[in-house]
């Protein structure tokens, strides 16, 4: 996995928060969800499907650790979790938090409102709880 | 298992297709996208990661399955799986075959305008492909 890259559209989108046993951690910038997402440190995977048998177990693992830190984090009344990739063609699994009172509540976040940056403190606050509660290497 | 029953707004929108190893298939009633949608049948889970160890191989094989019944019904580009359950409290996952023509790309296709029913024989043909591609009990 050593030749492994996050797409760019990601990196544009996302600050890189460490590694699990299986995926990059990223944090999406946008501080109106907290909002991670999952890159398998596998080249050319696109669809959810096309993940080997063998790291299935721990894409799971990774999943319920991130609902658990997003949860945590606001006290989440849901978890979303999906793997779309219209966008961009490297596969990512989304995990984001989601409160009844958010702005895109009921409906899904993609597309909805402007983006909100993360002050840079609270960025960096985000980050290093996510990197704790999901022990990863940073 | 025996007491399990699919949310009624989950009935509402779709049409039961059959049972595979852990899951309930349904059939979403929109003929703009081929729709499965797999419930797991344990009663009382909400989130994608509340779901017991012992059944997510399963849940995993079951996703690949309805992703490659959707990719073969439309020659998809994309897949689209999500657990959301944002408007429906039963732990459910979408299963989406997309193309770059379809009428939401590149976005999601929640909320995406009307919904346009099945004429009665193509939706009992894609019943049947489901059943047997993904070798369902009915």
């Amino acid at each position: 996995m050593s030749d492994f890259e996050v797409h760019h559209q990601l990196l544009n989108d996302c600050t890189d928060v460490g590694d699990a046993v299986l995926c990059r951690v990223l944090l999406m910038n946008d501080s109106r969800f907290p909002w991670l997402i999952l890159v398998p440190r596998i080249n050319g995977l696109r669809d959810l499907h096309e993940l080997p048998v063998e790291h299935r177990s721990s894409l799971f693992n990774e999943i319920e650790s991130a609902s658990n830190a997003v949860k945590e984090l606001i006290d989440a009344d849901k978890i979303n979790v999906a793997a779309l990739g219209n966008q961009v063609p490297q596969l990512h699994v989304h995990v984001i938090g989601r409160l009844e009172t958010d702005e895109a509540w009921p409906g899904p976040v993609w597309g909805v409102g402007k983006l909100v940056p993360y002050e840079h403190r609270v960025q960096q606050n985000m980050i290093e709880f996510v990197r704790a509660t999901m022990r990863l290497l940073s």
